[in-house]
């Protein structure tokens, strides 16, 4: 049986990070911005601490559980890892992050920069799991998993806790799925009060294809968001919890994301990575048709990119 | 006998221009964020319509005078030329832009983009203004200045009134100076409640130079904001409210400008030009030092600049 998370455990993990987050603006769009028909609102998460939403799951899981003196160790394509560095240092942790070699430059140096021991191991995700996990049984280390573990799914699922606090008339909200910790957390949150519509890019349909078989199976990944969003396949909660409270899943190309990277800075200002503007490429490219007086959240979940790759 | 601007004006510019500009978030800080003493705050003002404060300035502008077929002209480095053509668009005017030779392509391509008919001349804002005024003549074209019209003041001075509808405890707010539309507008709403400090660049430095003097004097403006804040002198509106409400002005290099702009895109994932990052460069810089307990607001008041030149 998957372990599931409840609202409970979301304001819980909320309790436990007060302070340590932060609550990130939203924006609420013009009529027609984007193109988008519906009330629009952006929740700029891509300003969060380690530049997206990974830092909420990962205070939870290190304030969640005694952590040893050998720290505590992940493997992750480049968000999740960050966000570990962070949060580890700032309480005082060892980091040990394993990560593919795929992963860009400017991310690495990055956790490097939050003090992270660093090893580049492998071409996937799966490959620096596997790595992490043999150094992990050595060590002691706790393992910080980048979505598959309840106190992540808890603290990711913040956002929707956060968000609801601030602003009323939220039919519906738009989210990036990659191993699906942020959809999960999010339609805990509000299991089935708001409609939650996952987006994938067509390079990483792990929730599409498991919605499809009947249960998460191992995919390809590949294209412009795979260092974010290409898990290897979607968490066992984050399938549980999908078949519940998730609408649908919709697909975007690459260009999509493109232009919708594209137009968060042109309209906007906001830089964002290509999993952090896939959720606005749903609606832009009409995966999602929104409708006219439907409030309409997009979730720009992160920032880790080069800002020259997108202006 | 100088015309000055009061909060009335100040909140008769707010509801004229509801709706037509972005309410924009603040970012309250962590503790020691930027190595900034005190509770620091960010107003985003970067994320505005055409990407900085100026839209404000236009809209109540073009919303205060009929507009005649002939439309609106006016002379600018970039960010207030930027916003009178958004304006004008949104409104259904003609729109005719000057602008000095020195300015990037980036925001001449915009202002094209945004309908309005760009003439590039000169080598400084005042060449531009020159050539402006002869066709505005002959036309009959109606002005927009840049800052040292009341309607423009007005029009920036909502930035504060907004600014104090969303948190509680601003001791000082920190304000880059150029034309000086933007700080006028700020201290004429907060009528010395609030300390308001200016920052310039050394190579800006025109309101530093007209206190120093005892009245707004032309000097020669140079260096990494000038595109932004490179107005000859400061507006005689600015320096009449800057002698009674502004509480000092400071100094920055542009290396402390380039250091807040990386600050800025490393801890918060925010873009801002030049003259955007120049109220925090104040603050990073020490050049107007905040104490603990201190609730300070650094104004971000710009974001029009290529992203790879930040990160």
């Amino acid at each position: 049986m998957t372990a599931r998370v409840g609202p409970g455990e979301i304001s819980a993990a909320a309790a436990r990070i007060a302070g340590r987050i932060r609550e990130t603006p939203i924006l609420p769009m013009e009529a027609d911005a984007f193109g988008v028909a519906g009330l629009l609102t952006l929740k700029l998460e891509c300003l969060q601490h380690s530049g997206s939403f990974k830092a909420r799951g990962a205070f939870n899981s290190l304030l969640s559980v005694a952590i040893p003196a050998a720290g505590v160790i992940t493997a992750s394509g480049g968000n999740h890892g960050g966000a570990v560095a962070y949060a580890a240092r700032a309480l005082g942790h060892k980091a040990r992050i394993f990560v593919p070699t795929t992963s860009p430059r400017a991310k690495i140096d990055r956790l490097r920069g939050y003090g992270a021991e660093v090893t580049e191991i492998g071409a996937a995700y799966a490959d620096a799991y596997e790595a992490s996990q043999a150094v992990r049984a050595e060590t002691g280390a706790v393992e910080i998993h980048a979505y598959d573990q309840p106190a992540t799914v808890a603290g990711q699922g913040t956002v929707a806790r956060e968000l609801e606090g601030q602003m009323d008339g939220i039919d519906t909200i738009l989210v990036a799925v990659g191993g699906g910790g942020l959809i999960a957390g999010i339609a805990s949150w509000f299991e089935g009060r708001v409609r939650v519509v996952g987006v994938e890019t067509e390079g990483t349909p792990t929730l599409t294809r498991a919605l499809a078989v009947g249960r998460p199976v191992d995919i390809e990944v590949g294209g412009l968001a795979a260092d974010a969003l290409g898990a290897k396949r979607i968490g066992e909660i984050a399938y549980a919890t999908a078949r519940d409270f998730v609408d649908r899943v919709v697909l975007v190309s690459d260009d999509a994301v493109r232009a919708a990277q594209e137009a968060l800075w042109t309209n906007v200002r906001v830089i964002a990575e290509p999993g952090g503007a896939t959720a606005l490429a749903g609606l832009m490219a009409g995966a999602y048709r929104s409708e006219p007086g439907e409030g309409v959240v997009a979730l720009v979940c992160g920032a880790n990119t080069d800002p020259a790759s997108v202006a």
